[in-house]
């Protein structure tokens, strides 16, 4: 018995995208869906009774972060993350190969792993496939990435090789090491930088190990769009049709429209509270920065046609006052209507495939977003 | 017909402590009551709804603050101060006197008003007492402040007089300009430093003038704490008693009772979201610092006497994750659980008075507080 099953309900007739629902432990996720982003353990100014307001289903979280702080023993003595954090939806952490390779200083990579300085205390650490393990199967998440080598981008095609023939060894090791199959499902990762026959390589070799689900990595991490798509395009139809699919760091309103087109079923993103923070606001008609002038004295709402507490409660006029003000409420209502507007995106992607019509939704959602 | 109005139900038989009504525009407040401040047209991470579910009857604003930003006429504009914020309840704002005299750089004070420099952006102001109304009128507040001049602490007798006789004049100032007395309620100031006679000479010419309410103002400035109890003895017993008592900037749980056995109806303080953002919480046991390593694995709540959503829901282990991490769920929490400590006081003394025992609840509040 695996920790969750994926069951593809219907492919979109007109886009091929697929519906379905994943069944995890705590819970039953409609797919295709965005995971709001908890990186410490808090999903940034928001309460899990928020989330649940908003509808989330799932969040992720981040094994770098908090085997860095507080510690991923200290989670487990305090009954795991979901009891620690007060959340008891589904909850997927990567496995911090991401975080090392991005948020470290002097990192060393070996065949054993990867040494690191901390980018807090500057203290020096090694994760290993194996402890990624460890760290998650601590922090009790639904659902676990393997530990895999994130390429950069640019790289060359020898690089990017022996980096994605690193992860799949990886990837085994992980799988041996993962003591909660029950109860956890534990992800491969498709790397093979940005060429086509590699990750078609990652993919052959990676869906032998027999994954409960795949993750693709290494993508927008600075590469062009069209170029993230058309490694899409070639990966993710070698992907087993009754496996989830997850694509990692991508969530901005266009990414997931056409992520979800070429076959994808997760999605993640940071973009929804960062640029909350910094006073931008996702709509239906684009992008919103009501710190502009523009907006101080527009007394209609962030979104016209969002139905969200924020966009019923408050006027772009209050709300770039908050901004300006740096009051902490201003980043709180942005949040919760940036993830409310990504949530509400994927309810609609969900609706239009039932109705086979995923490329009419893209097409009107993409004019009035103005793409 | 005056905008509000004062109800004395009782005074408590073993203290004299006062349970009122106050009848205002946007609803009736249980008096002796504690006001959350929402300096910058927010009460700091808190939204209104949750200022509703720890039962906050009147919240704070500040005239200085929003004349800086983002103005009144804006605010005027937006519908008013309710409107803007989202905050249909009653609302006290202050006159701007005490920031001119605390926040600003290089103010000087003339008979006709004070000439002060922006805290924001060193640009030059000029309030007086007409100006101070007219921003309150604009706000459109439900109780408004005389413009006064707050006597610093120490002040020699004479800097304490002539301040209190200015005092007294603008606030004869600020009854002529004030033109909206149905719906805006005007309350003076009384001063007169840490002088006795001069806080009687305050009371009996503020008095004379016939406000809806009296503020007493110039306390919890530096001075002892003893000293401002003495203060208050011989200040409250000379207000009139169909007239609510405000006591201005003074909310730390000690200060609360002790104030409204001396006869206070109304209390403001920053203490509760200020120490909150530094990790402080109050508990019916004390201060707990949060933040503190002893709490590191204490997975127990903030206090074990609270029935909040904080201490429902969440360890102190994880809220003091929360704060040296950064997160603003920390602050968040923390301000949520400090104010509806403050107000779960005020509802316990409420109900102290009325069954006649609020010095027994006072020493036993006291032995568990560690006082």
């Amino acid at each position: 018995m695996g920790a969750i099953k994926y069951e593809l309900i219907k492919e979109c007739k007109q886009s091929g995208a697929r519906l379905g629902k994943l069944h995890t432990p705590h819970g039953i996720i409609e797919t295709p869906i965005f995971m709001p982003v908890g990186t410490q353990a808090t999903v940034k100014t928001m309460t899990p009774e928020e989330l649940k307001d908003i509808e989330a289903q799932i969040i992720l979280s981040n094994t770098y972060h908090l085997y860095m702080r507080p510690g991923h023993e200290l989670i487990k003595r305090a009954g795991g993350l979901h009891k620690f954090m007060h959340w008891d939806g589904p909850i997927l952490t990567d496995s911090g190969g991401f975080q090392v390779f991005s948020l470290s200083d002097l990192r060393n990579i070996t065949e054993e792993g990867v040494t690191f300085k901390s980018h807090l205390d500057g203290s020096k650490h090694f994760i290993s496939p194996e402890l990624a393990i460890e760290i998650q199967n601590a922090l009790g998440s639904d659902i676990i990435m393997a530990f895999d080598e994130c390429t950069p981008y640019p790289a060359t095609y020898e690089y990017a090789e022996k980096s994605l023939e690193r992860t799949i060894r990886w990837a085994k090791r992980c799988k041996d090491a993962h003591n909660n199959t029950d109860n956890q499902a534990l992800f491969g990762i498709i790397q093979g930088g940005m060429y086509k026959e590699l990750r078609e390589k990652s993919v052959k070799e990676m869906v032998e190990l027999d994954f409960p689900g795949y993750s693709i990595g290494g993508l927008s991490v600075g590469e062009p769009k069209d170029i993230m798509y058309e490694m899409l395009e070639c990966t993710a139809p070698l992907l087993p049709k009754d496996k989830p699919r997850y694509l990692m760091g991508v969530g901005s309103p266009d990414a997931l429209l056409e992520g979800v087109i070429r076959g994808i079923d997760m999605f993640d993103c940071v973009l929804q509270t960062r640029i909350a923070r910094n006073g931008t606001a996702l709509t239906s008609e684009g992008k919103v920065v009501v710190r502009n002038a523009t907006y101080q004295e527009d007394f209609t709402p962030l979104d016209p046609n969002c139905e969200c507490y924020v966009c019923k409660n408050y006027t772009r006029a209050y709300l770039r006052h908050l901004v300006k003000a740096n009051e902490m409420l201003g980043a709180r209502l942005l949040s919760y209507h940036n993830l409310y507007f990504s949530l509400e995106l994927m309810k609609n992607i969900r609706i239009a495939i039932e109705n086979d019509s995923l490329l009419d939704f893209k097409s009107e959602f993409f004019s009035k977003y103005g793409y």
